[in-house]
């Protein structure tokens, strides 16, 4: 059977040269890259060069750099750390209702600490409007954090926008760009954000390593205490194999970008088109143009998406309904509820999320085997016949 | 130039088994463990193997296993967590004074939030006496924390007299067996504690992963919030390749347990003896009998540490003089000042941490390149120029 992986935002393949490059940090290189020999010496040049690929990828300076253990714990570290650092200034933090579980729930860990948080809508399209970051802002705001991109519809957030009215209103802005970060061009001083979140398995790196990134002279709590390891700032022994891997993960995506983000944009929108015209209540989700070029989400009416994802499974084919970090809870996505999606229609949700590997075949291949699918659960559906016999005016 | 790896306190090589397992999950089975297809089922079955694993090591059940980023990110859970999960009934924690730093500074910054702290003292071997961490207990006392065995020193404490102890008092009791677990036989329900960590470059396992041990029932607050990973109690994309390699490593751990510390026990102990009969002013550090079985270290008196280091590293020989986390702190170790060690002392520490790769010729190389090399030093220090003086009457 063809096996067809299109879950790339749960977790993206590691690159050959990344495999290659981690070998030998999993082998002789083994050294703690604290120590003061020549294996710690070799395992420190390591993730030396690493922050240096790291920091070109997204314009940023070496030392403003700081490695973690994932995605997620570069959002918690940069929720908790930066709004605990200034808690004497106030005690009022805002992001958006879209973000990822560990923006979203770092902000509830900070509500039980006495914070005040202020969710932001978005709009059907899942957009945030800065005006109403602008005037979600009080005096004793101290953080905004909006995400770059949603990685479950693909919509790409005004950063810059939202960065000036920040600016001006004197509030540290992060972004969780998880998403964003080796997929499309992001560059810190561009966007004039003062944190960033990023993972090494959201771009054909490994799992196991994100990065924090933190404008020079932003302050922040430690999530991590212990050793002086990344300046202090998080602590425990460095996963040399998985930053190497991350520091080659961030220099090939500057190189291949533009070339990437053409071929998953050709891709994508063949699946945005041709879906909705195979298959009858289909919906697009997410926003029609600012989207991640290897994003294709959609809700496909009158079906349970769980359902459809196992007989797709079954095919060969691997989707998801939402974020992998919740898929086994079974609810409807938040994202989808904050865009004004019905309960039901949002619990029809599948969403492909094209790699670099796909080709045009694969598409093909889910072009073909989707329809019957969908036809099958359609057919055992209560809410369908229901629909089918309203339709026809019975 | 022979090439003697003596520092596998700061991190021990990968076993070739360990890297040969952890290959596919860097390759073809790149899933995520959460995702609801193929790639997700093996990757899930390859974590829910290493749990069976590490809680086969440590005689728990499985689900009381939370996987972590780190030995630090462990302790770091438990004592914030832990202390934060029942802060209704007190706020007092006590640990002990030669904790690892992921242990005093999450205490310390326990503290910043209102905890009080109590610092258990060590008797000059670095034993913690049961009936002071006894006389260290209130009626707010809600976690106590003594590490198993000491990485620097070597020094094994008594767990389960203090588990008597706290048991009776009905404190949470967290041991951080990072040093020794995989090392020495270590079983929790034995031990009594509620509490463990452990971390996969301590025996041979990965970098980049860590465990927690939690007695079911035992309530914790989250360090890392977000999806629902490991129960719930630690989010973020789990780090595949380095969870099964930690599974495996422990494995292999409960196999060759007896015949690794023989073989290291034999080693450690020509260190022992043969160092301070070859070179003058010479001392032992840490407990004669209750060590770990690959730890021999020292105080080479009127001799800087870090010079004595650097030179040996140029004979091929790593070795270090205090914890990895801290080396580049460049202070005396806190472990020696608590033990009543001399600041000027404690500043000429080395430490050999021997592996399981090491040989008696490793030994005989050590012994026959460090004599000069002390020589070499004590010629330089106006301290021993001193002391000779003295010693000669002049």
């Amino acid at each position: 059977m063809r096996k067809v992986y299109l879950d790339n935002m749960a977790t993206t393949p590691l690159l050959p040269e990344v495999y290659e490059l981690m070998l030998p940090y999993l082998g002789e290189a083994f050294g703690n890259p604290s120590s003061i020999h020549q294996w710690g010496d070799r395992a420190r040049e390591a993730i030396e060069t690493a922050r240096d690929q790291v920091a070109e990828l997204i314009g940023a300076s070496a030392s403003e750099i700081i490695f973690t253990g994932s995605g997620t714990e570069s959002n918690n570290f940069a929720i908790k750390g930066l709004a605990l650092a200034q808690q004497k200034k106030g005690k009022h933090v805002v992001v958006s209702a879209i973000e990822h579980f560990s923006v979203l729930h770092s902000a509830k860990t900070l509500e039980k600490m006495g914070f005040e948080l202020t969710l932001v809508p978005v709009d059907k399209h899942g957009v945030v409007n800065p005006e109403d970051v602008r005037q979600s802002l009080r005096k004793d705001t101290v953080l905004v954090s909006i995400l770059h991109a949603n990685g479950e519809v693909g919509t790409i957030e005004p950063i810059r926008e939202i960065a000036q009215i920040t600016r001006e209103a004197n509030v540290i802005f992060h972004t969780d760009a998880v998403a964003a970060v080796g997929n499309i061009p992001v560059d810190v001083k561009e966007l004039g954000v003062d944190a960033l979140s990023l993972a090494g398995n959201q771009f054909y790196g490994p799992k196991g390593v994100g990065a924090l990134w933190l404008r020079k002279g932003v302050r922040i709590t430690p999530l991590i205490d212990g050793g002086v390891q990344e300046g202090g700032r998080r602590a425990g022994t460095e996963n040399v194999p998985a930053i190497a891997g991350l520091g080659k993960a961030a220099e090939l995506a500057k190189i291949n970008m533009a070339s990437r983000m053409e071929h998953l944009a050709l891709l994508r929108d063949c699946l945005l088109t041709a879906l909705p015209a195979k298959i009858a209540h289909v919906v697009v989700t997410g926003h029609p143009k600012h989207r991640l070029p290897g994003n294709a989400s959609f809700c496909v009416e009158f079906i349970e998406g769980e359902s459809m994802l196992m007989l797709l499974d079954s095919q060969g084919v691997a989707v998801t309904s939402g974020s992998a970090c919740t898929s086994r809870a079974l609810k409807a996505s938040h994202v989808l509820i904050a865009m004004g999606i019905p309960h039901a229609l949002a619990q029809s949700s599948v969403l492909f999320t094209l790699g670099i590997d796909n080709t045009s075949e694969d598409i093909d291949y889910v072009l073909e085997v989707l329809p019957p699918i969908v036809d099958k659960l359609r057919q055992m559906s209560p809410l369908y016949s229901k629909f089918i016999k309203v339709d026809k005016g019975d």
